[in-house]
């Protein structure tokens, strides 16, 4: 059924690590002979090169990144960031139009280069996972004196928790940007730390005078 | 003038890691005999040993939390917590006239004890700040692309900083289950990263195959 010879784009909808396994498995020499490819991961230097050294000369590539999910997209993609790249795009008309579904429900269309999203994306997206994930592990749970700062932290909790594992270690081991900022995040919690215990053995030195 | 022999309540907004020296500083004597001492620290059992240490018999110790502040309570504080424990109180009708200034105010009384107290607020507050100022020493931004979850990790720094670092010392310092929160903040830190160098392995030995 498909892909079939009949598609123009053809959207590829895989978790990050099953991407290369999908697209071996697909027939290629079926389709038509200037498909438009495109992909939706969350992260955009994999797929691209995945895309580029699969994929015959003649077929089009756009890497886009939809930054939202069934629950910040629930109540529609008004002003939410839809990433793309251009890849490799020889039909401007009917990459346009694919871009105009977004556009048309109010996406904020942020063109920019694979390696750039991944950077920044290293920064927010997956920061913000590796901080649900880790306050998870902590099992913190909502308490009946919660601060404001602390429910947003136990919402980010549940939203991250919502995902797949999959789609977390796939952010970290298919971006490279991501991997220093796992150690980045681990520098930056090892420096509080130690600003800590230098206050404290400071106030501990001031009481014993 | 102040602390003068009129006063039937002396409320203490010192910051956590000043307190013992005010409280020293003080001219108790001149104080009514049955006086009501009330303290606003974000740490509660240092506060209440310390009251209970340095106070004469006669007056009594109300120890209360108030778990909002300038940004979280701009807009009233309706159902925003005040935490409290009645250490020492023997003038119940002058506690329940102070108490009642944050009840007329709509806040959320919560009862229970100081103990209670520091091990919940650990856990949140303590825990929100070290994530706040983690991100602050990462040095984040917004950025073009945030997703909703990012957003708030974002006005989290923001809101921590706003905070003296005195005050997050504070939290530290004098809350024996904030020191145990650290801890698992980092262990569960291990555990996730761990976690995510196993599964990149696994799909290196995968994809070699």
């Amino acid at each position: 059924m498909f892909p079939s010879s009949d598609n123009d784009v053809i959207l590829i909808c895989t978790s990050i690590l099953s991407l290369s396994e999908v697209l071996n498995s697909m027939p290629l020499r079926r389709l038509k002979r200037h498909t438009l490819f495109v992909d939706v991961l969350s992260v955009k230097e994999h797929p691209r090169n995945v895309l580029l050294q699969v994929l015959p000369e003649n077929m089009d590539v756009l890497c886009t990144h939809p930054m939202f999910g069934p629950e910040s997209g629930k109540n529609g993609w008004k002003d939410l960031p839809l990433v793309y790249e251009k890849v490799r795009v020889r039909d401007e008309t009917r990459c346009s139009s694919f871009l105009h579904i977004f556009e048309s429900e109010g996406c904020r269309m942020v063109e920019m280069s694979c390696e750039e999203h991944d950077k920044v994306a290293a920064r927010s997206q997956f920061l913000s996972h590796s901080i649900g994930r880790i306050l998870a592990e902590m099992g913190i749970e909502s308490t009946s004196m919660n601060t404001k700062s602390f429910e947003t932290l136990v919402k980010l909790k549940e939203s991250t928790t919502n995902d797949s594992f999959d789609l977390f270690s796939g952010l970290f081991i298919h971006n490279r940007f991501a991997q220093q900022e796992l150690m980045n995040l681990e520098q930056s919690f090892e420096k509080v730390k130690q600003r800590l215990l230098k206050k404290m053995s400071e106030q501990q030195s001031l009481s014993s005078v």
